[in-house]
């Protein structure tokens, strides 16, 4: 599950460990331990349309747009819990839960209709450093999403018709995003994360003078992900983007709101397929 | 549901309104409004002996120990949303979570057998103020307990036997309190909050000079909730406590764990027992 | 520096210690021991003129709008360090530190030009404590304000003509204020914390059923600070305030923007003035 | 200042702009535009021994064991605020100030004598982004020191013999490090960043199945950083390091303290000397 950095010459010496910085003598410094990596979660999804023109101006190289539905783009808010084979992430939860706003929209890669993702937001920076790894944008922000629990109160939604949630994205203490879900019935032709393939840009840029424009990984990946799900609930939604001087997110704000969805998901990430070198 | 501040002669026109600080013309910037309160929540509980004797020192005027059980304590873990019934916190979800660890201690109260509570943190100012005005004397803390999901992954445990569950406090940096559970079976005889009545100390001080040892409030009180719960799972518990320099926790710290417990409750706060004045 | 409770009959053992909740055998658990409080900070000032009829509406009852200037505020956003005389807080900074947003308007108190203030957001809970202490009505905000360091760079105004310094509030992950300030020169009349008393009102409800209108404590009081400051820097300055539903600060919004002020200061919070029982 | 996508052949469209993660249509979104980036700070410093063996073994491929001084460490922890040329971040100061923890140890490259940083920590989603492109391998961890002020109180230590001041790290709620310095005088043989050479190791791993072990990017680097400063106070110190599950920093703990120093600094970094690939 680790990583042993060929000594070089000089050093002979050399024996640290890991997949992500920091390496470290032992392994269990760095910021996540190398695949397997395991989730589980409660989604929250807004499934709306935005301007196919602003859409199209976010898909990376090697995309293009989605005739059939070019403004399509879904929201998520999402509460997870991961573990990985090494750190026992679980029951230190302090290390293992983390918040998480996503955004993906609607194209098209070798004839086949994907998703992308432009804006993607967690509250940890182990995540976010899976996230860079696998090619989501990750940058840090705030996320709070409606909980259910088993007991009729004015404090707590039910899994039932009539449960209505409420999630927001903040960061850098501006409201970003925010929704609302009435839950109406179980889906017969739900939205959920993984029913496209996902395509994304690995991007690691390089610091030397004279080659800011010439980035060290830039390429066209298509996650891999393992998913089970629960049933799937469906409702009327809310969706609202809000600006701010750092962001971009809002270029992307509703049109049209379709539908929300409800679910609890679980999946693994051990795999990545690499499409196209775009350097 | 607000409370209209009686115009002074001089002013004449003063109509701040709210219940708690800050008031405000439209009553909507106060920290809290008036009850009644409502909460559901998910709490992992640690049942255990500490030394009697350092029970008997953080218990208030007019307690006495416990004697078939003087070390008896439980500590909680909890994920809570709360709910007004002016603001749809619910809907806002960063106005309606927060995480809580509250440590309830064995006592006596006029021959009845209670529990009172020496320290209790939260994450969210609001939740603060609720507390102090109720008696809970709490601080800010960091808590996080693990979730259960209903789908099998090694990032989620199963409300089931075997599923294993931590816990965590932290306080300006430093951890103070971390806990596991590994569930075995639905209790039988389990012990949850509000099994004893609850009687603490509503205090607020003076700060006029001369007056710092003669509070304003400072009496005896019994907290009145109207609880409901789910089934109580129970199973083996690991419990331990670190010193800080401004925390007195870890003088209450586990000679033996006995259980742990894990259920959902919910409950409202609207009313509140003065027993004494304590001034 | 700490109060014994008086020992109730029938515990006989009491001897919890501590100013502000909680009370604990040492003294150390609770939030904010006795005066005396020292504060050193950085503040960054806006003197700017509301709508007359919004700083009516805040005057808590015994104060009057000021007619020579009924539109007149302040805001002020601050970075503090703290001492007690018990706790050494400042070499241990995570307990020292905390940043503040705090709102002044005008008004008159028995013929004396005074200030009130109705709406004060700091970043930790023993600030939170200490101002509820004193009358400042404290709820949680994240604040920050450009620092200034001694050396040329991009990345760091000067103390100095020219020198430009923004500030900004959000609570609950919503962006509540910002400002700017683009320093002059050092001020010949200038705008600070103590130029004219300040005047608010301590708080505490109670909880018992049929009592919520009848506060425990309500009343006026006058802040007694011993007050040090450097040069006062003046130049133009921005405001803005944006909405919230938990806030009414942005009834309070410029209308006009007089004047930005920079300084340091430091004092000492030992006694209260208490003017008049509202109750 | 930022970086144009080549257009793929399918898309036609796609002028995503950046340098980092993620890339945008107007290229605000990324966490950090392309250098120029400039700093200014104060820094509180430990030089110190730790175990030779320990320093060993963080030393990456390329580096070897300082003979002259092979357990020589420092600690620095850092009040920043940044600016880069494109988003007028020290008037948005949520966005220009961070605060950092980082370790440099003593090693050789190529007969110079050198450090290399094998733990680092940051407050900031932007500054972690920096850090790994520079080759810094940053977490998020919770940094303060305590501050100097230019008013006489027992809140403020000042820049002037005696003055003493304190610093903190915590990760994930768990303090991992501590130190203090008492100011005596100005140091005529200061240690400070920058007085050798920085060599770092910039990582970036491949997720692909059976590339694990095969990063993309695995290189030697030499920092390039332009740097001005004041003088440099000196005087007695303390330093401890704490355990921590996800940490290796304890396994560099003082055998010895050397000397403390405070100064305030201001540098650019531009650009990056590659000296050697690792992979």
């Amino acid at each position: 599950m680790t990583w042993d950095a060929t000594p070089s010459q000089s050093s002979g010496a050399s024996k640290l460990r890991g997949f992500s910085v920091p390496l470290s003598p032992q392994g269990r410094a760095g910021l996540t331990p190398a695949p397997p990596w395991f989730y589980a979660g409660n989604l929250l999804l807004v499934d709306y349309e935005a301007d196919p023109a602003a859409v199209a101006e976010v898909l990376p190289p090697g995309l293009r747009p989605d005739r059939q539905d070019p403004g399509g783009c879904v929201a998520f808010f999402v509460d997870w819990q991961y573990a990985s084979t090494t750190g026992d992430e679980p029951t230190d939860p302090v290390r293992s839960q983390y918040h998480e706003f996503l955004l993906l929209v609607n194209a098209v890669h070798d004839d086949v209709r994907v998703q992308t993702c432009p804006y993607i937001y967690v509250d940890r920076d182990v995540s976010m450093a899976r996230g860079w790894i696998q090619g989501w944008p990750k940058k840090i922000g705030e996320v709070h999403t409606t909980r259910a629990f088993p007991l009729a109160s004015p404090a707590a939604p039910q899994i039932a018709p009539g449960g209505r949630f409420g999630a927001s994205l903040s960061a850098n203490g501006r409201r970003l995003a925010e929704a609302s879900l009435t839950l109406k019935r179980v889906s017969s032709d739900p939205v959920f994360l993984g029913r496209r393939p996902v395509v994304n840009v690995r991007h690691f840029p390089r610091l030397a003078a004279g080659q800011h424009d010439k980035p060290a990984v830039h390429e066209l990946v298509r996650s891999r992900l393992g998913v089970t799900r629960t049933d799937i609930w469906e409702g009327e939604a809310t969706l609202a983007y809000h600006p701010a001087p750092d962001q971009e997110l809002d270029a992307l704000a509703p049109r049209q709101v379709r539908r929300g969805y409800r679910y609890s998901s679980a999946f693994e990430v051990s795999d990545l397929d690499v499409l196209q070198d775009l350097t």
